[in-house]
Protein backbone atom coordinates (compact mmCIF):
# COMPACT_ATOMS: atom_id res chain seq x y z
CA UNK A 1 0.00 0.00 0.00
CA UNK A 2 1.37 3.08 -0.75
CA UNK A 3 1.61 5.89 1.87
CA UNK A 4 0.87 9.64 0.98
CA UNK A 5 4.22 11.58 1.48
CA UNK A 6 2.40 14.71 2.40
CA UNK A 7 0.02 12.87 4.99
CA UNK A 8 3.16 11.41 6.34
CA UNK A 9 5.07 14.52 6.65
CA UNK A 10 2.69 16.25 8.11
CA UNK A 11 1.93 13.60 10.96
CA UNK A 12 5.54 13.59 11.69
CA UNK A 13 6.00 16.97 11.85
CA UNK A 14 3.14 17.44 14.00
CA UNK A 15 4.20 14.81 15.81
CA UNK A 16 7.65 15.98 16.33
CA UNK A 17 6.70 19.06 17.50
CA UNK A 18 4.41 18.67 19.88
CA UNK A 19 6.65 16.11 21.69
CA UNK A 20 9.48 18.58 21.30
CA UNK A 21 7.55 20.88 23.25
CA UNK A 22 6.44 19.07 25.90
CA UNK A 23 9.28 17.37 26.33
CA UNK A 24 12.05 17.13 24.19
CA UNK A 25 14.30 14.40 26.06
CA UNK A 26 12.06 11.79 24.96
CA UNK A 27 12.72 12.14 20.65
CA UNK A 28 15.85 10.02 21.05
CA UNK A 29 13.76 7.41 19.39
CA UNK A 30 12.85 9.46 16.17
CA UNK A 31 17.13 9.19 15.42
CA UNK A 32 19.46 6.88 14.57
CA UNK A 33 23.20 6.16 15.43
CA UNK A 34 23.10 7.82 11.68
CA UNK A 35 21.45 10.40 11.81
CA UNK A 36 22.57 13.92 11.62
CA UNK A 37 21.37 16.86 13.24
CA UNK A 38 22.50 20.65 12.13
CA UNK A 39 21.57 23.40 14.96
CA UNK A 40 22.07 26.80 13.78
CA UNK A 41 25.97 26.41 13.91
CA UNK A 42 26.52 22.95 15.86
CA UNK A 43 26.52 19.63 14.36
CA UNK A 44 25.63 16.28 16.00
CA UNK A 45 25.53 12.75 14.78
CA UNK A 46 23.60 10.08 16.64
CA UNK A 47 20.31 9.49 18.57
CA UNK A 48 22.01 10.08 21.94
CA UNK A 49 24.21 13.12 21.23
CA UNK A 50 21.27 14.94 19.02
CA UNK A 51 19.20 14.45 22.04
CA UNK A 52 21.65 15.71 24.89
CA UNK A 53 21.66 18.70 22.35
CA UNK A 54 17.76 18.89 21.89
CA UNK A 55 17.87 18.64 25.82
CA UNK A 56 20.61 21.32 26.36
CA UNK A 57 18.89 24.31 24.74
CA UNK A 58 18.73 26.99 27.39
CA UNK A 59 14.97 27.62 27.43
CA UNK A 60 12.13 25.81 29.44
CA UNK A 61 9.13 26.60 27.28
CA UNK A 62 8.69 26.33 23.78
CA UNK A 63 6.55 26.07 21.26
CA UNK A 64 6.55 25.74 17.87
CA UNK A 65 4.04 26.96 15.33
CA UNK A 66 4.11 25.62 11.77
CA UNK A 67 3.56 28.06 8.87
CA UNK A 68 4.47 26.46 5.70
CA UNK A 69 5.23 22.60 5.29
CA UNK A 70 6.23 21.34 1.68
CA UNK A 71 7.21 17.61 1.32
CA UNK A 72 8.61 15.91 -1.83
CA UNK A 73 9.30 12.28 -2.70
CA UNK A 74 13.20 11.67 -1.69
CA UNK A 75 14.39 8.18 -3.29
CA UNK A 76 12.21 5.66 -4.55
CA UNK A 77 12.65 3.93 -1.38
CA UNK A 78 9.57 5.77 0.45
CA UNK A 79 12.41 8.64 1.67
CA UNK A 80 10.73 11.72 1.98
CA UNK A 81 12.03 15.39 2.38
CA UNK A 82 10.09 17.99 4.33
CA UNK A 83 10.62 21.93 4.53
CA UNK A 84 9.08 23.78 7.43
CA UNK A 85 8.98 27.61 8.16
CA UNK A 86 7.57 28.47 11.22
CA UNK A 87 7.66 30.88 14.75
CA UNK A 88 9.18 29.54 17.31
CA UNK A 89 7.94 31.53 21.03
CA UNK A 90 10.27 30.96 23.99
CA UNK A 91 9.78 31.43 27.48
CA UNK A 92 7.92 34.58 28.69
CA UNK A 93 8.84 35.89 24.97
CA UNK A 94 6.27 38.33 23.70
CA UNK A 95 8.11 38.31 19.80
CA UNK A 96 8.03 34.58 18.24
CA UNK A 97 11.08 34.24 16.48
CA UNK A 98 10.79 32.52 12.32
CA UNK A 99 12.96 29.61 11.83
CA UNK A 100 13.24 27.52 8.78
CA UNK A 101 13.71 23.79 9.25
CA UNK A 102 14.35 20.29 7.03
CA UNK A 103 13.51 16.45 7.85
CA UNK A 104 14.74 13.66 5.67
CA UNK A 105 12.47 10.91 6.56
CA UNK A 106 13.66 7.20 5.85
CA UNK A 107 10.83 4.17 5.98
CA UNK A 108 11.77 1.97 8.40
CA UNK A 109 8.59 -1.05 9.13
CA UNK A 110 5.62 0.57 9.74
CA UNK A 111 6.92 4.43 10.72
CA UNK A 112 10.17 6.49 10.04
CA UNK A 113 13.28 7.99 11.21
CA UNK A 114 15.09 11.07 10.97
CA UNK A 115 18.30 10.67 8.52
CA UNK A 116 19.03 14.48 8.21
CA UNK A 117 17.82 17.14 10.53
CA UNK A 118 18.57 20.93 9.80
CA UNK A 119 17.65 24.10 11.68
CA UNK A 120 17.76 27.36 11.20
CA UNK A 121 16.82 30.95 12.96
CA UNK A 122 15.28 33.43 10.47
CA UNK A 123 17.64 36.24 11.37
CA UNK A 124 15.79 39.79 10.21
CA UNK B 1 38.37 10.46 -3.87
CA UNK B 2 36.25 11.86 -1.67
CA UNK B 3 34.46 14.98 -2.04
CA UNK B 4 33.77 17.42 1.05
CA UNK B 5 29.53 17.87 0.98
CA UNK B 6 30.32 21.44 2.06
CA UNK B 7 32.51 22.95 -0.59
CA UNK B 8 29.62 21.22 -3.58
CA UNK B 9 27.05 22.02 -1.60
CA UNK B 10 28.33 25.64 -1.78
CA UNK B 11 29.64 25.82 -4.85
CA UNK B 12 26.68 24.33 -6.46
CA UNK B 13 24.35 27.00 -5.07
CA UNK B 14 27.11 30.15 -5.71
CA UNK B 15 26.54 28.77 -9.31
CA UNK B 16 22.23 28.50 -9.27
CA UNK B 17 21.91 31.65 -7.91
CA UNK B 18 24.02 33.20 -10.01
CA UNK B 19 22.75 31.38 -12.90
CA UNK B 20 19.28 32.39 -11.82
CA UNK B 21 20.36 35.93 -11.22
CA UNK B 22 21.75 36.25 -15.04
CA UNK B 23 19.86 34.03 -16.94
CA UNK B 24 17.43 31.84 -15.52
CA UNK B 25 16.28 30.04 -18.57
CA UNK B 26 19.31 28.12 -18.77
CA UNK B 27 19.02 26.32 -15.29
CA UNK B 28 17.74 22.81 -16.80
CA UNK B 29 20.45 21.08 -17.60
CA UNK B 30 20.54 21.34 -13.28
CA UNK B 31 17.58 19.52 -13.39
CA UNK B 32 16.48 16.00 -14.94
CA UNK B 33 13.16 14.37 -15.70
CA UNK B 34 12.54 12.91 -12.38
CA UNK B 35 13.14 16.20 -10.48
CA UNK B 36 11.03 18.17 -8.34
CA UNK B 37 10.41 21.70 -7.81
CA UNK B 38 8.11 23.11 -5.26
CA UNK B 39 7.99 26.79 -5.76
CA UNK B 40 5.69 28.30 -3.54
CA UNK B 41 2.57 26.50 -3.50
CA UNK B 42 3.34 25.78 -7.57
CA UNK B 43 4.52 21.56 -7.77
CA UNK B 44 6.24 20.97 -11.06
CA UNK B 45 8.28 17.73 -12.23
CA UNK B 46 11.00 17.65 -14.73
CA UNK B 47 13.56 20.04 -16.16
CA UNK B 48 11.16 21.01 -18.71
CA UNK B 49 8.34 22.32 -17.11
CA UNK B 50 10.32 23.37 -13.83
CA UNK B 51 12.47 25.63 -16.24
CA UNK B 52 9.23 26.65 -17.85
CA UNK B 53 7.92 27.82 -14.61
CA UNK B 54 11.14 29.43 -13.66
CA UNK B 55 11.22 31.55 -16.58
CA UNK B 56 7.68 32.62 -16.16
CA UNK B 57 8.00 34.32 -12.71
CA UNK B 58 6.84 37.72 -13.25
CA UNK B 59 10.31 39.67 -12.52
CA UNK B 60 12.96 40.57 -14.77
CA UNK B 61 15.82 41.80 -12.44
CA UNK B 62 16.26 39.27 -9.32
CA UNK B 63 19.68 38.70 -7.01
CA UNK B 64 19.80 36.19 -4.57
CA UNK B 65 21.95 36.88 -1.30
CA UNK B 66 22.74 33.92 0.74
CA UNK B 67 22.05 34.38 4.56
CA UNK B 68 23.37 31.00 6.18
CA UNK B 69 23.81 27.79 3.56
CA UNK B 70 24.39 24.15 5.87
CA UNK B 71 24.83 21.39 4.02
CA UNK B 72 25.00 17.38 5.12
CA UNK B 73 25.42 14.04 3.32
CA UNK B 74 22.16 12.35 2.28
CA UNK B 75 22.69 8.95 1.71
CA UNK B 76 25.72 6.55 1.06
CA UNK B 77 25.63 7.09 -2.71
CA UNK B 78 27.05 10.70 -2.27
CA UNK B 79 23.93 12.30 -2.04
CA UNK B 80 24.05 15.62 -0.58
CA UNK B 81 21.10 18.25 1.10
CA UNK B 82 21.70 21.57 1.34
CA UNK B 83 19.16 24.07 3.18
CA UNK B 84 19.67 28.03 2.27
CA UNK B 85 18.10 30.85 3.94
CA UNK B 86 18.72 33.88 2.19
CA UNK B 87 17.13 37.16 0.38
CA UNK B 88 15.71 37.87 -3.01
CA UNK B 89 15.96 41.31 -4.02
CA UNK B 90 13.39 41.59 -7.18
CA UNK B 91 13.32 44.37 -9.76
CA UNK B 92 13.16 48.26 -8.27
CA UNK B 93 11.87 46.84 -5.10
CA UNK B 94 14.00 48.68 -2.47
CA UNK B 95 13.04 45.81 0.40
CA UNK B 96 14.74 42.49 0.35
CA UNK B 97 12.51 39.50 0.68
CA UNK B 98 13.43 36.62 2.96
CA UNK B 99 13.17 33.17 1.63
CA UNK B 100 14.43 29.69 2.75
CA UNK B 101 15.46 26.69 -0.29
CA UNK B 102 16.40 23.10 -0.05
CA UNK B 103 18.06 20.76 -2.36
CA UNK B 104 18.68 17.16 -2.71
CA UNK B 105 21.70 16.32 -4.91
CA UNK B 106 22.65 13.31 -6.72
CA UNK B 107 26.30 13.03 -8.04
CA UNK B 108 26.00 12.18 -11.65
CA UNK B 109 29.79 11.11 -13.48
CA UNK B 110 31.69 14.63 -11.93
CA UNK B 111 28.78 16.53 -11.00
CA UNK B 112 25.60 16.63 -9.29
CA UNK B 113 21.86 17.34 -10.13
CA UNK B 114 18.88 18.87 -8.27
CA UNK B 115 16.38 15.83 -7.35
CA UNK B 116 14.28 17.53 -4.72
CA UNK B 117 13.93 21.61 -4.98
CA UNK B 118 11.58 23.43 -2.50
CA UNK B 119 11.30 26.96 -2.14
CA UNK B 120 9.27 29.17 0.28
CA UNK B 121 9.64 32.86 0.28
CA UNK B 122 9.35 34.01 4.96
CA UNK B 123 6.58 36.06 5.08
CA UNK B 124 6.31 38.23 7.99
Amino acid sequence: MSVDFNTVATEFCNFYYQQFDSDRTQLGNLYRNESMLTFETSQLQGAKDIVEKLASLPFQKVSHRISTLDAQPASPNGDILVMVTGELLIDEEQNAQRYSQVFHLIPEGNSYYVFNDIFRLNYS
